[in-house]
C-alpha cells in the first residue's frame, strides 16, 4: 500500500525557509516554499533559500505548491523553486495570490504560473490523489490558511503561522470550528507552528495594539510615523482609522508599504475613506498635528524609509521635536543593534520614540503555549511533528503535545531533511536526505558556497597580506624586492619591511636549495610570513604569494 | 576663579568603555576607565578602547583614576591607560581592588599600580584640590559605590551604576541615607547611569532569582547548571546556598569564575561552607542530583565554558536527558544570536533549559524610571548630566530630570568629548574635543583604524580578486596571460575566463596606446573588471591588479 511521506526541507531549527514535501507515490505536493535572511556568518549574502536538490531530483512528481500566507519565509523562495523545477499549479487565498503576483511580475515568472485561488469556505479540491481543504487561521498577514491534507488513506493538518485571536481585525478569526470538526474526522499528524511554543499563556490580540494607537495618536501635536512590517494589513488598517478618527491624512512611504497597500485596497482588505491617503510632496502642504506616515524600516533595515528618515536622508520626511515613531514590531533576533541605533538617530532628532520595549504597540503574530494547547485539544491528533521553529521551540511544542495526551512515541522532533513516512502505525523518521542551504547573492543563485563564504570570514577578520615575488626563467634569483599589498590588516611600515625582507630571505634560501616549484615557493613564504606576522601582531590575515617568472 | 571641567570620553551615547574626565586647573581626577566589546562592524576587533588623546596631552595632570565597580565598561580599560598615562593613585573599594589587582597582575603592571582602598564608610578623602566620598550602591556585582566630588567650589555626584535593591543579598543595600544627607548639603551636578530609564517602574531586587532558584532546584533530578557572569558574585552566593540546602556539591567552570569566586570568597564577598566546592574531575563521582555547575557563557561567547558543553567539546561536562541548564542572564543586544544558538545546542542535548524569556531567572542591576526618580528626589541636584547609556536611554533619563524639577536649562545632553563647564549658572557644553575609539586587535592597540576596518568589511562582502599581469621592460607586451587569483567571490570557471582575457585586452589596449603607467594601468585593469564582474553577479569584491615588470 502507498505510504505518505513528509520530508521539511527548510524551517525545522531555525525560523524561515519554511518548505515542506508531502509525497505520495509518484505525486508531490508541496507546502511553502519560503526564505530565511542572512545571518551575521552569512557575509554579503543577500537571501538563504532551501536546497531544492531533493525537489529537483523528483521534479516530474510536482503537482502543486501550496501557500499558506503571504510572508516571505512562507513565499519568498518560491520564484526561485520555479526557475529549478516545473510548478503545474499554486493555491494559495486571494490577498496571498495578490502579493504573490507582483513578486512573480518582478521575477518575470508570472506567464509560468497557474494561480489558483483557495477558498476555506468552499470546501475540498482534489489535486492529483491529495485531497485538500483550507482553514482559516489568525496571523500578522490577512488571509493566512491552516491545510489538511488527505492521501493514501492518511489525514495530516497542516497548521502554518497562526494565532488564536478571537478578535481579530478583519473579523476572520481561527477557524475553531473548523478544526474541532476535523478533529472529530480523525487527524493522523498535526504539523504545527512552534514559534512561540515556550512562552506561557496567550498572544494578545492584534486588536491591542489598535488600542495603544488610540491612546497615543490623539493627544500627540507633531506627525506620527507608525513603521511596521509591510505586510501587517491589520496594523496599517488600525493605524488608518485612529488617522481618519483624528483628522490625519495619511502618507505611506517606502515601495513595498505601498505596493501592498495598494494591492489589499484593491482585493477589499484594506479599507479607508478616499482622501484618506496624500502623496509625499503635498506632507509640506499639512500642519504636522494633520498628518501620519506609515513606513517600512522597523528592522533598521539600511535602505529602508524610515532609516532613511532617521539619518536625515529622505526627500520627502524630515522630523521635528515633538514628533512622534511609533516602531510597531519587534526586532528579529539578529537586527536588535540595528533597531537601536535607528530609535537612537529618531530620538536625536527630537521625537519621541515608542517601541514594543516601553509600549504595547505590538503583538506577536505567533500563538503562545495555551493557543497551541488549545490547537492540540480541538484536532486531537494521533500524532504531532512540530515544525517552524529553532529546536528549543520544537521541544516546547512536542512538551506541550505528550502533555495534551500524544503518545511519545508519536511525536516527530525531525530536522531539515528528515523524511517522515506516515502509516497505521504513527509518522516514523524512515531516512535522512541531504539539505542544505543555496545562497543568493548578487545575480548569482547558489554560486557561493561555504568555501567562499569560509574565505570572506577569514578576510573579514584581519585582512589580507599578498606577496608578489619573482623568480628568473630557469629557477634563477630575479632582480627585484617581492612586492606587498596589504588590505584590512592595520600594517605599520616597518613591519611590511620586515616581512618584504622576510619574504626575500625565503625565497632566495629555497632558489640556493633548489627549490624551484612556484607550489612549494608559496608554501614555504605563506608559512614563514604567517609565523612572523602573528608573532609581531596576534593576528591571522589570509597571505596569498604569488610567484611570477619573469 | 578655577572652573570644573568635566568631558566624558566614553559612555555617552553608547553602553560600554565609560571614562569621565573631571579637571580642575591642572589637576584631573578620571572617574572608571572602561571598555566596550566589538559590534559586527568591528570586523575582527578584540576589544574597543576610549580614545586617550585627551589624557595623553595632559598626561602631567592626573592626579587618580576612581573606579566605580569591577565590570569591564567601568575598569577594563585601565591597564591600556596606564601604558600610556602616569597614574599615581587608583582607588576602588576591597572587591573591585581585588578583581583589579588580578587583572594588573596579567598585564605586568601590578608593581606599577598604587592601589588605595575607598572605604564607604570612612568619610571623606583629598586627592589634590579634589575632596572625594565614595557612597555604596547596590548594583549586579558587590561594593559597587557612586562617587562625591568636590572641587572648586562645586558638588558633584557621579553614580555609576547602580539599583534601589532594598533587599540586596549581601544586606549592603544603596545608601539612601546618605544621599539624602547629600542632597542636603546641595548638589550642583547629578551625573547618573541613564540604562534603564525608558523602563517604567523598579527593577526587581537580586533576590528574586534566589527565589527562582529555590523553586527550580530542588525538584530537578539530573544536573543543574546556573550560568551567568563571572563577576555576578551574588548571583553565584545564591546558586551556590541552593545548593548547600539541597545537598549538591558545587563545581565552577571557567577561568575567570573560577578567579573571581576564588577572590571573593577570600575577601570575605562570597560564603560557604569548605566542603561545597569540587573539581571537575570529581564530577564523576557524584550522582546527577549530588552536583551543580556554575559557569561562565551566558553570552554565548564561542571559547566560553557552556558553548564548549553545548557542542559537546567540554573535557569534564557532558550534559545528559533530564539535566537542568539555567541562564542566569540576558543577552548583551547583538549576542541573541549566539545566545539562541546555544539554548538549542543544550536543548537538542537532552537539557531543560530555563532563560530569562521564559522563567524569572534574571534581575537587570540598572535602575529603572521609578528609582531613578527616587535618586533624583533624595539628591536634588541643581544640574543633570545623564551619563551611562545610548542616546535613548539619556534622553528618557533627561525627561525623568525635568519632571522632577530641574530646569531645561540645568539639563545636559552630553556626548563624548564635550565638555561641560560647572560654574555658579550651572552645567554648560562649551566645547567638542576629539573623541573617538581605540582598538585592539591581537597585540595591537591603535593600529588598526577605521581603513583598515572599511576593507574588511569590503573583503567580507565579496571578497578579493587579485590580477597580476606582466609587461616588458620598456612597457613592451609581455607574453602570459594575467593570472587570476579569487578569494571568496565564488567563481565559477567561465568567468575567471572572460575575467582573464578582459584583462588581457585591457592591458594590451593601454599599451597600444602607449600608456604604461603602472598606476594607470591598474586603474583600467581595475575598471574595466569591476565593471564586467557586477554585470555578470551583480557582485563588488575588492579587486588588486598587481602589474610586474619583466
Amino acid at each position: 500500500m502507498s505510504v505518505l511521506r513528509i520530508t521539511p526541507l527548510g524551517g525545522l531549527g531555525e525560523v524561515g525557509k519554511n518548505l515542506t514535501v508531502y509525497e505520495l507515490d509518484d505525486e508531490i505536493v508541496v507546502v511553502d516554499a519560503g526564505l530565511a535572511f542572512p545571518r551575521d556568518e552569512h557575509l554579503g549574502v543577500d537571501l538563504v533559500l532551501p536546497d531544492f536538490s531533493y525537489l529537483r531530483d523528483r521534479a516530474a512528481k510536482v503537482r502543486a505548491v501550496l501557500i499558506t500566507h503571504a510572508h516571505e519565509d512562507h513565499v519568498g523562495a518560491l520564484p526561485y523553486l520555479m526557475r529549478d523545477v516545473r510548478v503545474p499549479e499554486i493555491w494559495a487565498t486571494k490577498l496571498t495570490l495578490g502579493l504573490l503576483q507582483s513578486k512573480l511580475d518582478e521575477h518575470g515568472l508570472l506567464h509560468a504560473a497557474d494561480l489558483r485561488e483557495a477558498v476555506p469556505e468552499d470546501g475540498a479540491v482534489q489535486i492529483g490523489s491529495f485531497r485538500v481543504e483550507f482553514v482559516r487561521m489568525a496571523h500578522s498577514v490577512p488571509d493566512t490558511v491552516a491545510i489538511l491534507l488527505e492521501a493514501g488513506g492518511r489525514r495530516v493538518l497542516h497548521t502554518g503561522d497562526y494565532k488564536l485571536d478571537h478578535t481579530p481585525v478583519d473579523g476572520l478569526r481561527t477557524d475553531v470550528g473548523k478544526l474541532a470538526e476535523i478533529g472529530n474526522r480523525g487527524v493522523d499528524l498535526l504539523l504545527g507552528d512552534s514559534t512561540n511554543a515556550e512562552r506561557p499563556g496567550v498572544t494578545g490580540s492584534e486588536r491591542l495594539v489598535g488600542e495603544a494607537f488610540r491612546q497615543i495618536i490623539p493627544v500627540r501635536e507633531g506627525r506620527v510615523l507608525v513603521a511596521s512590517f509591510a505586510s501587517n494589513v491589520h496594523r496599517m488598517q488600525q493605524a488608518v482609522d485612529v488617522a481618519v478618527e483624528t483628522g490625519r491624512k495619511v502618507c505611506v512611504i517606502g515601495r513595498s508599504m505601498r505596493k501592498n497597500l495598494n494591492i489589499a485596497r484593491n482585493l477589499g482588505y484594506l479599507e479607508a475613506p478616499d482622501d484618506t491617503f496624500i502623496r509625499p510632496p503635498e506632507l509640506e502642504e499639512l500642519a504636522p498635528h494633520e498628518a501620519m506616515i506609515l513606513c517600512t524600516g522597523s528592522q533598521g533595515e539600511p535602505m529602508s524609509a524610515l532609516t532613511r528618515i532617521a539619518y536625515h536622508d529622505h526627500p520627502a520626511v524630515t522630523l521635528e521635536r515633538g514628533d512622534t515613531v511609533i516602531l510597531s514590531a519587534k526586532p528579529v533576533p539578529g537586527n536588535e543593534l540595528r533597531v537601536h541605533d535607528t530609535i537612537n538617530r529618531l530620538a536625536k532628532a527630537g521625537a519621541e520614540v515608542l517601541h514594543q520595549e516601553i509600549a504595547p504597540v505590538h503583538v506577536s503574530g505567533h500563538g503562545n503555549a495555551e493557543e497551541i494547547r488549545t490547537i492540540l485539544g480541538l484536532v486531537r491528533p494521533k500524532g504531532v511533528m512540530p515544525v517552524h521553529g529553532e529546536f528549543r521551540m520544537l521541544a516546547a511544542h512536542a512538551k506541550l503535545a505528550q502533555e495534551s495526551g500524544v503518545p511519545a512515541g508519536s511525536i516527530v522532533l525531525a530536522e531539515n531533511g528528515s523524511v517522515v513516512e506516515l502509516d497505521e502505525r504513527g509518522p516514523r523518521i524512515v531516512e535522512r536526505v541531504e539539505t542544505g542551504v543555496t545562497f543568493v547573492d548578487g545575480l548569482g543563485v547558489g554560486d557561493v558556497r561555504d568555501v567562499a563564504l569560509r574565505d570572506r570570514r577569514h578576510l573579514s577578520e584581519h585582512g589580507v597580506l599578498i606577496v608578489v615575488a619573482t623568480i628568473g626563467a630557469n629557477g634563477g634569483r630575479s632582480s627585484g624586492e617581492p612586492e606587498l599589498i596589504a588590505r584590512g590588516f592595520g600594517e605599520t611600515e616597518p613591519l611590511v619591511a620586515e616581512m618584504r625582507s622576510e619574504a626575500a630571505q625565503v625565497l632566495a634560501e629555497c632558489l640556493e636549495q633548489d627549490i624551484t616549484e612556484i607550489k612549494l615557493l608559496q608554501e614555504h613564504i605563506h608559512d614563514s610570513l604567517a609565523q612572523l606576522v602573528y608573532d609581531r601582531t596576534g593576528r591571522r590575515p589570509m597571505i596569498l604569494p604569488v610567484i611570477v617568472e619573469v
